[in-house]
C-alpha cells in the first residue's frame, strides 16, 4: 500500500512538470501581427487589474472567514485527546491554506489562458491543427494545476496532521481545506460570472442591438471588457468551482473511509481516493497528450478522441487501484463496478449535454422554430426545454447513487463488513472526478479559443483566420456547457457523501459532548422543524439565483450608459476616426462585479449558519440536502437552458433555419433579433446563477461539516 | 356536540340558498344592448361546447381511474373487519362521487360566469357600483357552491360510510372523495389553463404584433376564443383547484382527529374540520354581502373591506368553535392562536403578492425601467423578481408551520394528550380555508369582468362604459394574483397534515398486513433510495411544468396558422366589411388544448405510482413531501413572475414609466413592446403552469394515500 501512495505526490509533481511544458510549448509560440499584439495586451492588462482587485477582496474575507472559523471551534467544538486550541488552530489554517491553493491556481491558469488566446489567433492564420494543440494546451495547463494543487494540497495537509500515524482523526481536521477552497470560489465564481455576462449584455445590447455593428467591432467601449470576461468568468471561476470540487469531494470520501478503517484498521480505505485521483491525473494528462486537430476533422471529434482515451485509462486505473487496495476479505470487484458506473455518469452527462445543447437535435431546433413567432415564444420555448432536462440529469444521477450504492452493499454482504454502501458512493464520485483535468483543460479552450476570435476580428485578420478561430468558438461553446453538465453531477453525486461524513461528525460530537443517543444518521422530514428546514434550502437557492441574475442587470446597466455616452460625447468611435476609452468600461465592469457579488455571497455563507443555530442538527442536514436536490436542479435548467438558447442563435446563424417555402432565415432576419433576445436572456442563467448555484451546493456542504459544532 | 354538527348541513343550505339568490339576482338584471347580446352569446356557445367536450374526457378518464383504484385496492389492501369488496367499492364510489361533484361545481360556476359577464357589461353603461355589485355576486355563485358542494360532499359520504357510528375507519375511507376530487381537478385546470394561454398568446401575437390592432378587436379571428378562455382557465379551472383544496384538505385534517379521537373517544376532534369550515362559509357570504361598489372609491378598497369583515368573523368563529369543540381538558386557547396563525396567513399572502404583483411597488416598478434596455433585461429581470418572491413566501410559510405547531404542542404540555402539534397544523389549514369562498368569489369576479371589458369593447360600447369595465378589469387582475397566492399558501400548509395522514395510513396497513415495526412515521433522507425519491418529487414539478408550458406553445401555434390563414384568404376581415370565423379558432383551441392536456395529466397520475412500487413507502414519502416544497417554491415563482410581467406592462400602459427627461413611454413605444414580451411570457407561467402545479401538489397527496397499499 504505502508504494501505492506514492503515486499521489509522484503524479502530483509529473502533473506540475507537464503544466510547465505546456506552458512553455505555449508561450513560446508565434505572437502574430502587431495588431494582435496590442489587443491581446489591453485584454492581459484589464484580466490581471480585474483578478488582482478581486482575489485581494477575496482575500480579505478570506482572512475574516478563517478568523471566525477559528473563533467558532475555539468555543464550541471538544473532541476528546486533542485541545481547543490545537482543533481551532488546524482548521482555520488549512481553511487558509484551501483559500491560497484556489486563489494560485485560478490566478495561474488565467495568466496562461489570457497569453494562449493571443498565439491561438495567430497559429489559426495558418492552420486549424497548431491553433487547436495551443489553445488546448493553454487550457490544460490551468486543468492540470487546478486538479494537481487540489491532489497535493489534500495530501500535504493529511500528512501534516498526522494522517499517516493517526488516519482516523485527521480526514476531519482538513475539512477546512475544502471550505476554503469552496469559499474561494463561490466569490471568485460569483465576481467572474457577474463581470463575464454584464459585459457581454451590455456590450451586446449597446452595439449589436443599438448601434447595428457587429459582435467584436473595435468602436464598442465594452469589447475588451467583454474579452476580459471570457477569461474572469470561465477560466478563472470554472477552475476555482473545480479546484473546490476536487478537494471537498476527495475529503468526503476520506471520512468516509475511516468508518471502515475503524472495523478493519487498514488505512487504505482512508487513502484510496487519493491514489485514484492520481491516476485520474495522469489518464487525463495522456489524453490530452493523444488530442490532434487538423484542418479537416471537427474539433470536437478531436476532442471526444482524447477523452475517451481517458475514460478508458481511467476504468483501466481505476480496476488497478479497487483490487490493490479495497480488496480486503475479497469483494474489491462490487467497488470497480461502483468506480464504472461514476466514470460513466460523467459520459452520460457528455451526451446529454450535447443533446439538450447542441443544433443537430431537437430541443435546440424546437427553440429556433419559436423564433418565427417572436422573442415570446422564444423564451417560453427555452424555458419549457430548460425544465425538461432535469428529467434526464435526474434520472441518471438517481441510476447512478442507487447503483453504486447498490455495488457498495453486495460488498458488504460479500464481506461481513459495514458502510459499504455508502463507500460505494464515494468510489463512483471519485470515479467521475478522474477526467476532472481533461474536462477542465477543454472547459478553459472555450474562452481561449473565443478570444482568440474577438482579437482576430479586431486586429482585422483575414478572412481564413477568423473561419478558422470560429469553428474553433463554436467547439469551446459546446466544451463550456459539457463541463456545467460535469459539475453538476459531480457535486450531485459528492453531496449525498458530504451529507453522510456530516453524519458522522455530527455524531462524533455528541459522543464527545456526552449526549445520548449520540447516534445521528437519521434526518427525519415528518418533524416539522426538520421539514422546515428543506423548505428554506430550497428556497436559498431561488434567492441566491435571483441576486445573481439581478448583479449582472446593474452591472450590466452601468456598462450600457457609459457605452451610450462615449457613442454621443465622441461621434468620431462611430466613424472610425477616435478610439473608444475601453479602459473606463473595463473598470466600471469590474467595480461593479465586485461590489454586486458581495450579497449573494455573504447570503450563500450566513444562511446556513443561521438556519442550523436556529433550527438545529438535524434540520440543518434536511436544509442542505434539500438545498442540494433543489440547487442540482435549478442549475441544471439555467445551465441547459441558456446553453440550448445561444446555440439556437448560433443554428439560425449558420443558415440552418429555414421559412415554409425554404428561404433561409439568417442574420439580421426578425427571427435571428428574437433568437438573440434568447441568447441574452440565457447568458446571465448559465454563466453566473447556473455555475455559482455548483459552488454554493458545496459550500453548504463544506460550511455545514467544519461548523457542525454550532448546530448541536 | 351534536348541536354543533348541525352548522355543517344548515350552513350548506343556507349556501345554496344564497347562491341561487345570487344567481337570481344576476340573471334578472338588464342584458345591456344586442351587439353586447350577440358578443356574449358567442363567447357562452364557445364556452359551453368547450366545457362539454372536456369534462366528457374528464368523465370517461375518471371511470377508468375509478376502476383502476377499485381493482387496486381489492388486491392490495387490506383492513381488520373490512371486506376487501366493501373497502374497494367504498373508495371507488367516493372517488366518482368527488369527481362528479367537482365537475358540477365547475359547470354550474362558469355557466353563471358567462352570464354575468354580459349583465356587467350592461351595468358598466351607467354604474359602477351595479357593475361591481353584479360581477362579484356572478363570481360568488361559484365561489359559495364550490366550498358548499365540497363541505356538503365530505360531510354525506362520511355520515354515509358510518361517520356518526364508527368515527374512526370512515374518514380513511372518503379519502377517495378528494382524489376524485384532485383529479377531475387536475384535467379542469390543466385543460383550461392551456385553452385560455394558447387563445391568448394567439390573439395577441397575430392581432397586437403581427396586424397592428388592439386588444378584443372584432377583427381578430380569435378574439371569441380569448374570452373565452378566461371563463374556462380562471372559472371553471380555479374552482376545480379550489374544491379539491378545501375537500382533500377537510378530510386530511379528520384523519389527524383520528388519533386524538382514540385516545379520548370523543369524535369533536374528527369532526371539527366540518364545523369550523361551516363557520368560515357563513362568515365568507357576510363578507360577500357587504361589499358596496361605488363610482368614486377604489373598487379593490371595497372587495378589502368585504374580506377583511370576513376574515374577523372568521377569527370569532374559530374562537367560539375551539372553545366549543376542542376544550376536552383545558388548553382550547393554543388551538384558536393555532387556527388565528391560519387566517393571519392567507391575509399575510394577500399583501405578499400585491407588492410582487402590483405596479405600486419596487418588483413591478423594477421590471417596467428594465423595458429600456429592450425585452432580454425585460425578462431577466422579471426572472429575477420571480425567483426573489419565493422567499417571503416560503418563509412566512415556515413561521406559520412552525408557530401552529408549537401551539399545538403546548395545548399536548397542558392536557398531556399526544399529537397536539400536527392537530395544530391541521386547525391552521382549517382557518386558512375559512374565508375559501369569499376568496374564490373574488377570483371568478377577475373573468367577468375581464369579459365584460372585452364584450363592450366588441360592441362598440361607449367610452365611458369602457373606462368603467377597465377599472374593474385591473381590480380583477389584482384578485386573480391573490388567489393564486392563496392556493398555493394553503397547499403547503395541507401539505404537511396530507403526509402526516400518509404516514398514519401506512402505519395501519403495516399494522394489518403484520410487518414489524409497525409504526411508519420516520422519512429518512439520508437512506440513498429516500433520497432518490425526493430528487425524483422535484425533479418531477418541472417536467409537469415543461409539459405544460409547452402545451400553448403547440396549441397557440395552431391558433396563430388559422389567425394568418383567415387575414390572407379573407382581406375583407381586416377591411372590417367582412366577419372572422371565430368558431374555427374556437375549435381549434378547443381540441389542441385538450388534446394537450393528457401528456402533463398522465405523467402526474402515473409519476407518483411508479415511484411508489419501485422505491416504496418511505421513498415515496420524500417524493411526495421534496415534490411539495420544489412544487410550492416553483408554483411562486411561475405565478408571481407571471403576475409581475402583466402589471408591468399595465404600468406603462397607464402612462408612469418615464424617461430621463421625464417624457412618458406609454403604448406604441418600445418599452411597450418590450413590456407585451414579458407578458406574453408570463401568461403560460401564471395562468397555466403555475395553477397546475398547486393541482399537482395536492394530487400527489391524494393519490399517495388512496393507493398507499400499493407501496407497502
Amino acid at each position: 500500500m504505502e508504494g501505492l501512495l506514492l503515486v499521489v505526490p509522484i503524479s502530483g509533481l509529473l502533473a506540475l512538470a507537464v503544466a510547465a511544458y505546456f506552458a512553455y510549448d505555449v508561450l513560446k509560440s508565434d505572437r502574430g501581427t502587431p495588431a494582435m499584439q496590442e489587443v491581446a495586451g489591453a485584454i492581459y492588462t484589464a484580466a490581471v487589474a480585474f483578478i488582482r482587485r478581486q482575489y485581494t477582496t477575496i482575500a480579505m474575507l478570506a482572512v475574516v472567514g478563517m478568523i471566525v472559523i477559528g473563533a467558532v471551534i475555539y468555543v464550541f467544538e471538544t473532541a476528546p485527546g486533542v485541545s481547543k486550541e490545537e482543533l481551532a488552530l488546524k482548521t482555520a489554517f488549512a481553511f487558509i491554506v484551501g483559500a491560497a491553493a484556489s486563489m494560485l491556481s485560478g490566478i495561474i491558469g488565467m495568466f496562461v489562458a489570457v497569453k494562449s488566446n493571443l498565439r491561438t489567433a495567430a497559429a489559426a492564420q495558418t492552420s486549424v491543427g497548431d491553433a487547436m494543440r495551443i489553445a488546448l494546451r493553454g487550457g490544460a495547463v490551468s486543468g492540470i494545476l487546478v486538479v494537481a494543487l487540489s491532489l497535493i494540497g489534500v495530501f500535504a495537509i493529511f500528512a501534516l496532521y498526522g494522517g499517516f500515524t493517526k488516519p482516523a482523526e485527521a480526514p476531519f481536521t482538513i475539512v477546512g481545506f475544502g471550505f476554503g477552497a469552496s469559499f474561494v470560489a463561490l466569490f471568485a465564481q460569483l465576481g467572474g460570472g457577474i463581470y463575464t455576462k454584464a459585459a457581454d449584455l451590455g456590450a451586446d445590447l449597446v452595439g449589436k442591438v443599438e448601434a447595428g455593428i457587429p459582435e467584436d467591432d473595435p468602436r464598442n467601449a465594452a469589447v475588451i471588457a467583454d474579452l476580459v470576461g471570457d477569461n474572469v468568468g470561465d477560466c478563472a471561476g470554472r477552475g476555482a468551482d473545480l479546484f473546490e470540487s476536487t478537494a471537498a469531494e476527495n475529503i468526503g470520501a476520506m471520512i468516509l473511509g475511516v468508518a471502515i478503517f475503524t472495523v478493519t484498521k487498514n488505512p487504505a480505505w482512508i487513502m484510496f481516493p487519493l491514489v485514484v485521483r492520481g491516476f485520474g491525473l495522469v489518464a487525463s494528462m495522456i489524453g490530452i497528450f493523444l488530442v490532434r486537430g487538423n484542418e479537416k476533422r471537427d474539433p470536437m471529434t478531436s476532442l471526444n478522441f482524447g477523452y475517451y482515451i481517458t475514460v478508458a485509462l481511467s476504468i483501466v486505473g481505476m480496476y488497478f487501484v479497487t483490487n490493490s487496495m479495497l480488496n480486503e476479505k475479497g469483494g474489491a470487484i462490487w467497488f470497480f463496478y461502483a468506480g464504472v458506473i461514476g466514470i460513466l455518469t460523467s459520459l452520460a452527462f457528455v451526451f446529454i449535454t450535447q443533446y439538450y445543447t447542441a443544433g443537430s437535435w431537437r430541443p435546440v431546433k424546437e427553440i429556433a422554430e419559436a423564433t418565427k413567432t417572436g422573442p415570446a415564444t422564444t423564451i417560453i420555448s427555452g424555458i419549457a426545454v430548460g425544465y425538461e432536462t432535469t428529467a434526464a440529469s435526474v434520472i441518471t444521477i438517481c441510476i447512478a447513487l442507487f447503483l453504486s450504492h447498490f455495488f457498495g452493499e453486495q460488498w458488504g454482504t460479500a464481506t461481513g463488513l459495514p458502510h459499504g454502501g455508502i463507500y460505494g458512493t464515494a468510489v463512483a464520485t471519485m470515479g467521475m472526478l478522474m477526467s476532472a483535468a481533461f474536462i477542465l483543460a477543454m472547459d478553459t479552450f472555450g474562452p481561449i479559443t473565443d478570444n482568440a476570435g474577438g482579437v482576430a476580428s479586431m486586429a482585422n485578420a483575414s478572412h481564413e483566420t477568423r473561419e478558422r478561430t470560429d469553428r474553433l468558438d463554436a467547439v469551446g461553446n459546446t466544451t463550456k456547457a459539457l463541463t456545467k453538465g460535469y459539475a453538476v453531477a459531480s457535486a450531485a453525486l459528492a453531496a449525498f457523501l458530504l451529507f453522510s461524513a456530516y453524519l458522522d461528525k455530527i455524531t462524533d460530537l455528541r459522543k464527545a459532548a456526552g449526549i445520548t443517543p449520540s447516534d445521528f444518521h437519521v434526518v427525519d422530514l415528518a418533524k416539522v422543524d426538520v421539514f422546515i428546514g428543506g423548505l428554506l434550502g430550497a428556497m436559498l437557492v431561488y434567492l441566491f439565483s435571483s441576486l445573481a441574475i439581478r448583479a449582472v442587470g446593474r452591472a450590466g446597466s452601468a456598462i450600457i450608459q457609459e457605452v451610450r455616452t462615449q457613442f454621443r460625447e465622441h461621434p468620431g468611435i462611430m466613424a472610425g476616426t477616435e478610439k473608444p476609452d475601453y479602459a473606463r468600461v473595463v473598470d466600471i465592469t469590474t467595480s461593479s462585479a465586485l461590489r454586486n457579488m458581495i450579497a449573494p455571497g455573504l447570503l450563500a455563507v450566513c444562511a446556513p449558519v443561521v438556519v442550523g443555530v436556529l433550527l438545529k442538527a438535524e434540520a440543518e442536514a434536511a436544509f442542505l440536502m434539500v438545498g442540494t436536490m433543489a440547487g442540482v436542479i435549478l442549475a441544471t435548467v439555467l445551465n441547459n437552458g441558456g446553453g440550448a438558447w445561444d446555440n439556437a442563435k448560433k443554428y439560425i446563424e449558420a443558415g440552418m433555419l429555414k421559412d415554409s417555402l425554404g428561404k433561409v432565415l439568417g442574420k439580421g432576419s426578425p427571427e435571428h433579433a428574437a433568437a438573440v433576445v434568447g441568447d441574452t436572456v440565457g447568458d446571465p442563467f448559465k454563466d453566473t446563477a447556473g455555475p455559482s448555484l455548483h459552488v454554493l451546493i458545496k459550500l453548504l456542504s463544506t460550511i455545514t461539516l467544519v461548523l457542525a459544532p454550532l448546530f448541536i
